[in-house]
């Protein structure tokens, strides 16, 4: 089984970081890339816009994948993503959403910054589940900051997690890819379930390939239309 | 891995439907059961409330267990299991649920009796997941009706599915756990995504363990008190 | 007119409080019991479980009752009772949270343990009344403590109520069977309206038998069907 | 106990149909009156407003009430009465919805005229209700045919409860006090449960006041500011 | 094109207040008027009952808008206005919280006093905006009070805009009609987008002329039936 | 006033439509654009997602705007819109539910194709207007077939519009950019009132414009950070 694992970010170190984390809770193959173009980490909704090109450019260059995963939390691009595909695509942030309602009653969601919080909500509500999260929370982190052990972003997110659960949450998400190296220590230090979205994905997707489940095809998700796309995005256009 | 998958209908030709189904999606070890005592088949809130002990006492008689899978569609007993265990415990009615959002824009659930439905709604508005869902449907077929492969059950199943097509679904889940065997048919037969709340569950069971996901026991999942129960039933009371 | 109360907690004590409450706003005949078999004192989920077989018990021993209370906050076997029972059958929650709606404009509920909060929340999401409730609240009380004037469980409950005041709420619904007899007391010492359970669900018993109206047979709570249950659980297999 | 039941349609005929029903279901000391301004009937929002002085006048003039019913289906003026009242007032359609949320899984309501839907709906989502109830149909009967034994009304309430049923109600509720002689006809005919309104918050109001409970006077229905009303409605001005 | 702006209170100074800041964002004639009869200034459910017939007086006084502005923030007899008009009819509550959703991504309503909250609550919940609204906060501040220049009222009003603004709100709504002309003062001040709804509303009133639209009258806002209304309130009987 | 009105499709026949409809109806200077790349036409999530940078790019070009209008119906690339802008931009999609929703009771959506559907679905729901929308109907309609006079595509939509009408709606949205030209004559043909996006989205812009509202910048859509964009997106990164 291939499983592509596309980080929307252009930041090698993380996508590194997000090909080892995805490897280790399973067999399948994994084959991490990250977009030739964009933004080098995705704050909020302007560089969500941008990152989407290059998240469907990789996709195109793989047409071998039996899954796609899409590894940034805000699950950029998905919508396009799966019109796109007949495999299962995944986004790592409604993949740790739906996990985490398997193994606690509410759980909060700790991210990155303020700017990222709004865009969580939205897919909250849009996937149904805002009515099981708390609350959505921002550390106060940006993402590139997570890559330096020595910053206190650990701090940050620990005293997050703190607020998270004095406000009722007997689970946490970790809102960003660039934390999930932290899953294991903060689990331990809180005590409480905590839930890392890019091995939720991984585990999620190799499971629809298992179960013989595709993207539908019949409504939201229809193959684009055969069109023309005018000037650079030309080469984005659909193909029958 | 072990995983204990419980059949809480005490019928023996479900169990092995059950059991074959559920080993032919993974490597991991699955243990099939059945409760000595309880409803042969659950159709409707009644059966489901005495199915719930022996539920329980299965969970109890398999200590090495690494996750539990429910196999009624209807949850039976989900969250006093989940009391019980740290290991994660998993529904196949919220298996199926969870992995439809990932494939479909909107499913449709059709179950076996009228009986049923109300069950699966209320299921479906405490997950957070009846925005995705169109409808419940009851085929109007009882639950050891689907073992008996020359009963009208088949006809019955496919014909609710196209009323749900029309309804607006681009996805079927099947809401019973003797659907099982059918859902490659189905799939085929009307192009369109169909999903089994059982292999889905056994694949998150799975996952949940591969990410090192426990059950939370801070609020509603807290390890149940120690505490004298009167009577039969004191063989249940919780052992701390 | 019978009104029989089932206090699904096998505590002596707490059955009297109940029976000599329930019978202080009525005339009808109150016949107050408790179940044979199953947990002293319900505390979550898995205690709730184990209790419904001996409600369901006390109902099939009383025929000739007009309407049935279930004695429990978190309406223990509410939805099976009613698939028994063609008389109307109350859970004292569900009773506390419809009156309630009638004389504030936002209540909160005081329960007692942490534990307990997620299935309350859950009930109010099912009855469709999470929108009127501000909180669900623990008071930190074991629901046995009620019964001992000395304890600080008093105490408790009363700052509880306060954080609920300056939370937002108009009214408060008291959270467990056992705090019957606080309401008068608690409605002036806080000056604000305070609802119990017990009570409100005798004279909406009464009050639907009087209007006529009988639990509905056509959906979900339809008639079980009569079929074999095997093992120590064959006696409650729903007779024609 | 004193139950002042106010008709807020001013046709005779309909107050004393009304004064009968609610009579005919409490030993309590029922007094029935109509505004002496207002429209003779009310259908859809404009003339509800009309008809909110009469209701609040007639409030004024029996101080001796323990507790108010509202015998219109839009619960006239409700909001407003509670904040004159420290007795509970209880409008009959939210007496209706209540109870029958207590008898069935999903009601619906069958009300006069088109007109009168969206304040019922309205109504519902503001109790938070309009989870538990299919569909607000319309007979396209008005008001005062229904004192009119030999008009079509029946037939046309008994057609809509058809399409209700098939709808997926498995309860109905009434939506017009002027159907409360109805009810038993109707239950018998379609073999369902039947809800009527001013009989149900007749038991209600009986209910609230036997359990000591009073209007909330801390936020939404506090005491009216005592303050200069000019003109005409000068004589509705709160008094201290 | 003439919008009539009619403040359903009964303060002349008030009126003078709406009808400068109304005219200051429209080309339109602005007529803006008040009822003769009713409360000198609307706190809570029971004034906005009385002065809903004045506002249809008013309405009926200017056969020749060509749309209508109520100029409470209760959006005063809006469902009833729309009944008998042809002409758009604008809340300023709506408008406020429509305007304030295209520029921000959750807002919190700054009102005047605690009894005031519910009603708003309520109105964002049946115009389906209570999901983008963090928090319905009361000033303490008393309507006619903010006609005094010296008083508390603006200090009262700025700080509750700091308690919201710390409970995740990035827009301010200014939740009556009498803090229109502390709008541009309180942005600049706390350095975040506040809306008032009386401009908003005039704006709106003026598109929807603009662009075609009238009042729908095929359901909710039929025409009144003309009828008998008895006594005083005859002269509000509709006419056809 | 300057409104910058962008047609995120590039086609010339439709932004020629569009830019006289939306001078039509205001004395603002209107300015129309498309962007130099990207689909032809949109329809569902997959071109949206490739018609964004173009959007970005047409608000980058025209800095001295007071207001952006996107005049795709699905809201295309709004969010990003509103990070980059400090002038208010309306979609014309929210445009109109938000009109609609002053005018009648409960709104259907008339859209193209079946593809497009979940997308304004999904915005209805963020936009918390899901409730007051009964369906969004697919009149089976290419986008660049409505403007062909000659084509089925005005009876298609004449159809829809009838279903919409008896499953409840009093009020009808056009879901399409290239559908303006049709109001008046489908208003008329239907006797219901019809809105379109594009002139209410200019009437919209306007009005925040002239009320002094600007797009909050503290959270949702604070200014984009400035930083590195790789490849052929550096040119959209962000400036400070």
């Amino acid at each position: 089984m291939n499983i592509l694992v596309i980080n929307p970010n252009t930041s090698t170190a993380m996508t590194n970081t997000i090909a080892a984390a995805a490897q280790s809770v399973t067999t399948a193959k994994i084959t991490t890339v990250q977009p030739d173009d964009g933004p080098a980490s995705i704050e909020g909704y302007y560089d969500e816009a941008f990152a989407v090109p290059g998240v469907i450019d990789e996709i195109n260059k793989h047409p071998d994948a039996d899954a796609v995963v899409i590894a940034c939390f805000d699950d950029t691009g998905l919508h396009a993503a799966r019109c796109l595909c007949k495999v299962p695509v995944v986004g790592i942030g409604e993949a740790a959403f739906h996990m985490a309602t398997l193994v606690c009653s509410k759980f909060a969601v700790v991210t990155t910054l303020a700017r990222s919080v709004a865009a969580l909500e939205n897919n909250l509500c849009q996937y149904g589940l805002d009515k099981k999260c708390t609350q959505v929370l921002a550390a106060d982190v940006a993402v590139l900051d997570l890559e330096d052990a020595k910053s206190a972003a650990r701090k940050h997110i620990s005293a997050t997690i703190k607020t998270a659960i004095s406000g009722g949450a007997d689970g946490i998400v970790l809102g960003c890819a660039g934390m999930t190296n932290l899953t294991g220590e903060l689990q331990k230090q809180h005590n409480i379930v905590v839930i890392d979205g890019l091995v939720s994905a991984v585990k999620l997707a190799e499971g629809l390939v298992a179960i013989g489940a595709t993207t539908s095809k019949t409504a939201a998700y229809a193959q684009p239309l055969a069109k023309e796309y005018s000037g650079e995005l030309k080469k984005f256009a659909p193909q029958k």
